[in-house]
C-alpha cells in the first residue's frame, strides 16, 4: 500500500506558487456552501509517520480555509471523565455538527494499532477493533458524514533523515522526543501493523488515502485537492449516491410471536406486592452502595406500549436509589444541536461515570419503533439501526455496563382502560393526549416492530426482558427483581 | 439564624399522612405546568450539618415528584476537566434548563464554608467568595431562575445523638464517616461560620431557609410545602416582580470619547509588516510553547466594526499556533439548549483547559453592543451584563487566564470602502449582507454603545485594546504585539 507513496513525489516552487491561491478560493467558497447548506459534516483523520508532516498538515488547512468553522481534536491521553466511559466516547463528543469540519489528529485507529505494535494487544483484539471501526464508520457514512482518511507516508531512511534534521535545527529540537526515537525502532513492526490496519479499512464508503509526507508542496497540494474534490463532489451531488437495499425481515405466518406466548394473566397479592417490594428495593440500595459498584455502571431502558406503566415502575428503582448518583432521561424529540449529528449522538451523550445509574424513559428503540411505525426515518435508516445498535450496546457492556432492557406488554384491552381511567383523575389527564390515541389505531404495526426488535436487538449480552405488566404489581416486581439479578451476575464476574 | 430550628419542631403521624397525598399532587400538578411552559429553571440547593436529612430530603422530593424532570447532582470532587477551568464552571455545566428542577447536594457555598473552618481560607477570603455567590445568584435570579436555598439545621447535642444512633444501626453505619466525627469535633465553628455566610447571603431573590433536621416529618413537609409555594406563585406571576429601575448612564455632552482620540491614520508598510510579522508570530509561538505555558490558557476576543478585519487578525494569529490546540468560536445565535440558559451559559461551555487557546470571534459583549443597539434585549438586561461580564472575567482571569479584548475600529468612510470592495470580489461576496448595510446606518448608537461598554469593562485584569484598524497591516501586528506582551506579562508572574 505504501509504494506509491515512495516514489519521491516532489511540486516545483512555480507549479506550487501558481496552484495555491486558485485552490484556497475554491477551497474558501466550498466550506462557505458546506456551512450555509449545514447538511453533512466532514470528519479528516490523520494518521502516519511521525515527521511525515501531519501536524503541518492540520496547521495549514487551518490556514487556508476558515478556521472558524474547522475543529481541530489532538487525541492524547484522555481524561478521567473520558477514561469512565466507553473508549469511543471522547470521539463522540468531539465529532463535528454538519456544515463544520472536524480534524481529528490521533483517531480511533491510534490506540489499536500502536497497542498492537508494543505487543499489548494480541492480533485478534487488533482484528475486532479493525471491524468495530468498520462499523463505526459505516454508520457515520450512513448518517452523510463526509469522511477522509489521510495517512501520512515516510519511507525507514527517509524518516531517519527527517528526524535526524529536526533534531540538529535549535527551532525544531523540541519537536523529536524520546518517544519518537522509541517508535522509529519499531519502524518495520509498525509499517507491518499499519498496512494490515489500512487495507481491512479502505473502504468504497472510507477509503484511506495515502500520502508520501517527504515533500511539503506535494503533500500540501495532495491533501488540499482531495479535500476539495471530495467536498465539491458532494455538495454537488447531495443525493446518497444508490439508494439503500433493503433485503425484506422475516414476515409473520403464523400468530406466534414473541408477545403472544407472554402469560398476561399474572397478578400479584397488595400484600405480596408490598412484601417483595421492600426485599427488592432494599437489595437494590445494597447493590448500589457494594464497593464493587465504583468500578461499573448501570443503565435501564424502559420502552413500551403507552400507559404501560413505565413512570411508575420507574419510580419504584429511583426510591431504591441515592437521588446523587442516578439520572433519568426521559427521551423526547431531539434538540436543535441533537439533529446536527448522527442518530446515536444524542444518547451517547448521557452515558454515565462508573458508580452511577442512567434510566432511559424511551431510548435509542425509538427509531425501530415510533419512527419506523410513524415513517419518520427511511426503511434504510431504521434497517440499519438495529445493528449500529448492537455495536453501540457491545461498546457498553465491554465498558462494564450493565444494560439492562425492559419492555413493558400490555393488553390491547388493558389499554383502553387505562386511557379512560388517566381521562377521569385530574393529576392524571396529562398524560393521555390525542397522540396517544392515534399510535393505539396502529397496534398491530408497533405489535409487529416489537416483535423485530426483540427477535434483532436481544443479545446474550444485552438481553430483553418482557414484562408482563397488565398487572402493575406483578410488572414492578419482575423488573426490579430482574436488574437485581443482573447486577448480581455482572459483580459475581468481577 | 438558628433558633427558631432547635425548638424540637415535630409534626404527629396522622397530619403528615392527610398531608402528604394533597401534597404530591399539587407538586405533580406544578412541575407539569412548570415543564409545559419551560419558562424558567428551579435551583434547589441543599446544604446543612451532616445527618440533619440533606440525603434524604434530596431522595424524597424525587419520590414525591416526577423524577424525570429533576436533576440532582452531588458536588463531590471535581473531576480533571473540572480542575482545569474556574471554580464554578461544574456548576454552569451542571445548570437545569427552563423548565427543569436542579438539586445541588453541595454548593458553591460548600468549599468557602469548609475551607475557612479548617482554617485554609482567611475570613477576608471568605467575604470575597460570598460576595461573589451574591453576585452570581443576583445574575440567576434576574435571569428569571427560581432559587431555593435550605439549610437543615441540628443542634449540637442532637447532631452527636444522631450520628451515634445512626452508628449502631448496621443497616446505616456506613453513612457515618470519619469525616463526619472529624466535623463534628468542629461544630460550634461550622455554625459560627455557617451563620456569617447565611446572613450574608440571604437575599431578597433568594433568602435562605432553615429547616429544623431533627423530625423527619416535619422537614419533609416544610420543604414540600415551601417548594410548592414558591413555585406555583411563579407559576401564578409569571412578570417579574418589579421591573429593574435602571439609572441612566452619563450621557457624552461634548464629542471626545475613547474612539474619537484615536489616531486612525497609523499604517504600515508592507515590509515591516512581513517583518513584524515573522518576529511576532515566532514570538506567540514560542511562548506557547513555553513549559509555563501547560499552567495558564489564553481567550482573546474580538469584536469590531462589520469589516473591521476581525477574520483577518485572527488567522495571523492561529497561523502561529499548533492547530490541535486552539479553537476559534464564532458567536452567532444562541442554539435552543443554549436559549434555555443564561445569557452567559453558552460562553462557560467553551472555556479552555489549561494549555490551550480559545479565540472568540465576536463575544459575550453582544449584549451590551448589538442586543443593546437592536434592542434584543430589555434596557435592564444590558444594563446588568456589564457587571455581570466583569464577575465572569475576574473568575477566568484568577484561573490563570490570559483574557484578551480587542475592538477593531475603523471609520466610517473606510467601512464604505470595504463593503463596495466586498460586493465586487468572488470569495468575499458572501462576507456582505444586507444586515451589514443595516446595521451601518446605526452607527452612531454601535459607537456610543462601543463607549459605553469600554469605560464599564476595561478593568485592570482585562483591558480592552482599541485597535486603529483603518490600515490591515498595522492592526494585525498591534494585536499580535498586545497578544504576545500580555502573555509574558502573565508568565513572569509565576
Amino acid at each position: 500500500m505504501f509504494e506509491s507513496a515512495e516514489l519521491g513525489h516532489r511540486i516545483d516552487k512555480t507549479t506550487y506558487d501558481t496552484e495555491v491561491p486558485r485552490l484556497r478560493e475554491a477551497l474558501l467558497d466550498a466550506q462557505f456552501e458546506l456551512a450555509q447548506q449545514a447538511k453533512f459534516p466532514v470528519i479528516i483523520l490523520i494518521g502516519g509517520v511521525d515527521g511525515a508532516g501531519k501536524g503541518e498538515t492540520v496547521n495549514l488547512l487551518n490556514e487556508w480555509m476558515d478556521p472558524r468553522h474547522i475543529e481541530a481534536h489532538a487525541m492524547g491521553e484522555p481524561s478521567d471523565e473520558e477514561r469512565e466511559r466507553p473508549r469511543m466516547w471522547r470521539f463522540w463528543r468531539a465529532l463535528p455538527p454538519k456544515g463544520k469540519i472536524g480534524i481529528f489528529f490521533g483517531s480511533w485507529y491510534t490506540q489499536p494499532i500502536v497497542q498492537h505494535v508494543l505487543g499489548n494487544i494480541k492480533t485478534s483484539q487488533l482484528n475486532q477493533s479493525i471491524d468495530r471501526i468498520n462499523r463505526f464508520e459505516k454508520m457515520l457514512t450512513d448518517e452523510g458524514a463526509l469522511i477522509l482518511k489521510f495517512w501520512f507516508h515516510l519511507s525507514k531512511d527517509v524518516q531517519k533523515k527527517r528526524l535526524k534534521t529536526l533534531e540538529k535545527d535549535p527551532k525544531t529540537r523540541w519537536r523529536v522526543t524520546d518517544t519518537d526515537w522509541e517508535r522509529f525502532k519499531l519502524y518495520d513492526k509498525f509499517r507491518k501493523v499499519s498496512e494490515h490496519a489500512l487495507r481491512e479499512t479502505s473502504t468504497a464508503e472510507a477509503p484511506w488515502l495515502v500520502v508520501e509526507g517527504t515533500d511539503f508542496r506535494y503533500r500540501s497540494l495532495t491533501v488540499g485537492k482531495i479535500l476539495l474534490d471530495a467536498i465539491r463532489k458532494r455538495l454537488d451531488s447531495p443525493a446518497k449516491a444508490a439508494p439503500l437495499k433493503v433485503a425484506p425481515l422475516q414476515a409473520p405466518i403464523d400468530q406466534l410471536d414473541v408477545l403472544d406466548v407472554l402469560n398476561m394473566s399474572q397478578k400479584l397479592s397488595k400484600k405480596l406486592y408490598e412484601a417483595e417490594l421492600e426485599k427488592y428495593q432494599g437489595k437494590l440500595n445494597l447493590l448500589t452502595r457494594d464497593p464493587k459498584f465504583c468500578k461499573m455502571s448501570v443503565i435501564a431502558l424502559f420502552e413500551g406500549s403507552d400507559a404501560g406503566g413505565k413512570g411508575g415502575a420507574i419510580r419504584r428503582i429511583t426510591a431504591a436509589l441515592d437521588a446523587r448518583y442516578y439520572r433519568i432521561i426521559p427521551v423526547a424529540a431531539p434538540t436543535e444541536e441533537e439533529r446536527a449529528q448522527p442518530y446515536l449522538w444524542r444518547f451517547w451523550r448521557h452515558i454515565p461515570r462508573t458508580g452511577r445509574v442512567t434510566i432511559f424513559d424511551r431510548s435509542w428503540y425509538g427509531r425501530v419503533l415510533v419512527e419506523r411505525v410513524e415513517k419518520f426515518c427511511s426503511e434504510a435508516d431504521w434497517m440499519r439501526a438495529y445493528s449500529e445498535i448492537n455495536d453501540f450496546e457491545e461498546q457498553l457492556v465491554d465498558n462494564n455496563t450493565v444494560l439492562v432492557k425492559f419492555w413493558l406488554a400490555i393488553t390491547k384491552e388493558e389499554q383502553l382502560r387505562r386511557f379512560q381511567e388517566r381521562e377521569k383523575i385530574g393529576f392524571k389527564r396529562f398524560k393521555i393526549t390525542e397522540e396517544d390515541w392515534r399510535n393505539r389505531e396502529k397496534w398491530d404495526d408497533y405489535e409487529h416492530a416489537v416483535c423485530d426488535m426483540v427477535d434483532r436487538t436481544s443479545t446474550e449480552i444485552a438481553p430483553w426482558t418482557l414484562v408482563e405488566a397488565n398487572d402493575k404489581y406483578f410488572a414492578r416486581i419482575k423488573i426490579l427483581k430482574t436488574l437485581c439479578q443482573r447486577i448480581e451476575a455482572a459483580m459475581k464476574q468481577k
